[in-house]
Parts: C-alpha cells; sequence; structure tokens
C-alpha cells in the first residue's frame, strides 16, 4: 500500500497502547475488511507530528479482495488525515523495511517574520533570516558515507550507526525553505538533527568546515537541536534495485 | 490591518457571545495591546470554516503604537491560524465595508476520488469527475449586474440584492479545481451556492443556459446546493477607487 498521511493528529506511525497512531488505524481498518487481524509493516517509524507524502506499508493475507480496489474500502474507513493512494500485490519476499534501498525526507521551514496561517502544524517557522549558502555548505559535509551518531537519539537498537547521505538539498521558494534529504537509511531524529544543524550553520553556531569533525566525535552535543516534528515529511522511498519512487516489483 | 486566518476553527469572523470567533480573538489581542476597549471593523462576516487569504479589518484608537510595529504585538498575541499580516494609518473617512469596491473569493476543490490528507479542512473533496467546460460555462451566467437572491441565504436585511459579479474564472491544476470570483458585492452565502451551482451544472442537474432563468425567478430552490465552508478563501478586496488588492490610502 502506498500511503500519504498528515501527522498531526498522531502519535507516530508506530501502533501504541494508549495512544492513536498511524498503525494502529490503518491495522484497524484493514482488520475490519478483511475480517482477520492483518499486522501491517511499514516503511519507518515515522515520529509524531511528523507526515508523509509517500509512505509504503505492506500486509500478507490469504484475503481475496483485488489490490485495486483495496484503497477505497480502506479510505471509506480511515480519517481525512490518512489516505492510501494504491495498492499493487507484491512477491512474498518483499518488506517494507528490509527491502528497502533508500528513502527521502523533506523538511520545510517557513523563513519569515509573519507566519503563514495555513501552515501551522506542515512546516517550522522561523522568523530569524537563514542563509542559503552557509546552510548548502552544512548540508554537503553530511553528505557520503560516515557514523551518524552525532545526529541520532537514543532510544533504539541498532546494529550500525553507519549511514550514507545521497544527496541533501537546500532550496528557497520566496519564505520557504526545503531541505530534501536521501539517504539508506536514517538512524533515530536523524533527519530533524541534520536539519537542526543546518539552522544552527545559518546562526553562525557551529561553522560548516567543523561539521566532519562533529561526526568523527560522535557526540550529540556537539550537533545541532532537533528541529521540531511539524516540518518533516516523508517524501520518497526505493525499492527492489530500481531508482524510482516507491518502485514495487 | 491586513489579515489572513484559516477559518477552521472558528464561528466565523464576527464576535460572538458563545462562540471563538476572529473578530473575538483580534479585539481581545489588541485591547490588550492599546489597553482600551476597541472595535474593529471587518470587510466581510465570513462565515464557520470559511478561510481568508487577504482580509482587511480597521479600528479607531488614539493609542500611539507605530503602525508598522502592530503586527509583532498582535501576532505574539494572536493564535498560529491567525496572522496580521502588516497595518497602516488610514484617513479617518476609511471603513473596511463600506470603503470597499469589490471583493474576490475563490474556492477550490479537491477533484480525484483518492483524498488529500494535507487538503482536510482547506478545500472540498469531490470525488466525481467535474466537466470544466460545463462549470465555466455556468460561471459566465453569472457574471454582469443580476438581482442575486435566487443565490443567497436568508439570515441578513440588505437594501437590494442587486449585484455585479466582475468575473468569474474556473481553472483546473491537477487535481485542484480554483474558482475566482469578484463582485461589488456578496450577499450572505452568495459564493458557496455560486459554486455548488457550478458543480449541479457539471453533474447535468442544471443546465448552464438556465441559469439566466434562475436568477430572474429569483428562488434559491432552483439553484444548485451551497457549497461546503471549507473550500472558501477571501482572496482580495479593493478601496479606494484604485485597482489593487488591499489598496489602503
Amino acid at each position: 500500500m502506498r500511503l500519504r498521511y498528515a501527522g498531526t493528529a498522531y502519535h507516530g506511525w508506530q501502533r501504541q497502547k494508549n495512544d492513536l497512531t498511524v498503525q494502529g488505524l490503518v491495522e484497524d481498518a484493514l482488520n475490519a475488511i478483511l475480517k482477520c487481524k492483518t499486522n501491517v509493516v511499514g516503511c519507518g517509524r515515522t515520529d509524531a507530528g511528523v507526515h508523509a507524502m509517500k509512505y509504503c506499508a505492506n500486509f500478507r493475507t490469504e484475503a481475496t479482495i483485488p489490490a485495486d480496489k483495496l484503497h477505497l474500502a480502506m479510505n471509506a474507513r480511515l480519517p481525512d488525515d490518512i489516505a492510501v493512494c494504491d495498492a499493487v500485490e507484491v512477491e512474498d519476499s518483499f518488506h517494507s523495511v528490509f527491502s528497502c534501498e533508500k528513502k527521502e525526507y523533506t523538511y520545510f521551514i517557513t523563513n519569515s517574520n509573519i507566519r503563514d496561517p495555513f501552515l501551522e502544524n506542515r512546516t517550522w517557522f522561523f522568523p530569524a533570516q537563514l542563509d542559503l549558502s552557509v546552510m548548502r555548505e552544512a548540508a554537503a559535509a553530511f553528505c557520503g558515507t560516515h557514523d551518524f551518531s552525532a545526529v541520532r537519539s537514543v532510544g533504539t537498537n541498532v546494529k550500525t550507526t553507519v549511514r550514507t547521505v545521497h544527496y541533501f538539498d537546500v532550496e528557497r521558494d520566496g519564505t520557504q525553505l526545503q531541505m530534501r534529504v536521501c539517504a539508506n537509511g536514517f538512524l533515530y531524529n536523524m533527519a530533524r538533527a541534520m536539519v537542526g544543524t543546518l539552522v544552527f550553520a545559518s546562526l553562525g553556531k557551529i561553522k560548516p568546515e567543523e561539521i566532519a569533525s562533529v561526526l568523527e566525535k560522535g557526540e550529540r552535543s556537539l550537533a545541532g537541536p532537533t528541529a521540531p516534528a511539524c516540518g518533516l515529511y516523508m517524501t520518497g522511498v526505493w525499492y527492489g534495485g530500481k531508482a524510482g519512487e516507491m518502485m514495487l516489483k
């Protein structure tokens, strides 16, 4: 299934006992349709308040509902801030997390001294003028293969903290700043901590040329703060050895 | 003052005793800043759930706060879904309603069989395919000077129900339909009833060539339904005999 959701109302993707989550609602809808308890595997644990323009989740079922009708049945049962865009049958070996080759997150900042009421909970409202060229220099320092411990929040166990950032582009369109970062994987809070470091660099609190040594030292306190969840969107996920957004074989 | 607001959380512009309104919050903020009870005159009574990308409101005061600093003080006291963009001193004779020459409303429809979670409460989600050319024909029928009683909800007293619609453009950008209508004044629910009639026309429930006689008969039941509030935005207001958005002399 390919999904889109606005994360404002949810405690992230992952099902939790007492909080409303996207996975919880998606599974509830699916269980009601398939009349069978089904586990839905999402491509990542987006945090509370984080959004997804492109998100992939898979499940196994012996039910015979046609894949190309599933999104209609699902959307009839889901709230308006979650949508299933489409669904396709995939090979047995497919797994939303393990088959994933790379992901893209995009972070939006409204860089203006007047907030935009229509972007409440959708971007990080940041009034102080940000310097695109410094942020680009800082973003370039994250590209490549590094140990990303310095921009990781603890809380999850991972085998390795080494990741490869394929690109980290920073663009400005009027008052909107857009940071698009693609990697073979993201550690917990890594995207938001990198964005926070770009903003820190723009404010002169860290020099872009210092980022390499910050990564080397691996100390979280040396990098910038974690940017707010509301500006972050999952915007791409690639599968199956072929580049292409949400390519499902 | 020039304002922008997302109307979802509010019972419209006009102050009400027991409901949260934009005027109520704007006046409360202003009173706190000026330390004096001040009446704010808005350029129109937007309904509950209706938005404003451009909105004008004026007030009289003897306070000496500089106009070009007012928006900062106001925004510090207003919630994130209301913003004061700027403020200027105007001549004594200025009145947001009476000095207004024309206004523009824009209505957005998401015309797709899959809703967009990021446009919840921001557009009318309408899955059935809409026909742009029929809607344009219907829109053209409203242009010019007519008695608009047929697309008016009762509830307010007005001297005349004759208005002049200057233009009514319908455009499509992907799944987004945009209807932009400008008139010297709008009757209660007139913009939404006209949009509902365009949609009715597209569905074959009324012929564009019948609209002239519907206007002539002036019976509300002959026109289309009132489109939902969430798709409507005030997008322009012109003053002072000179064309131009929010031209304040």
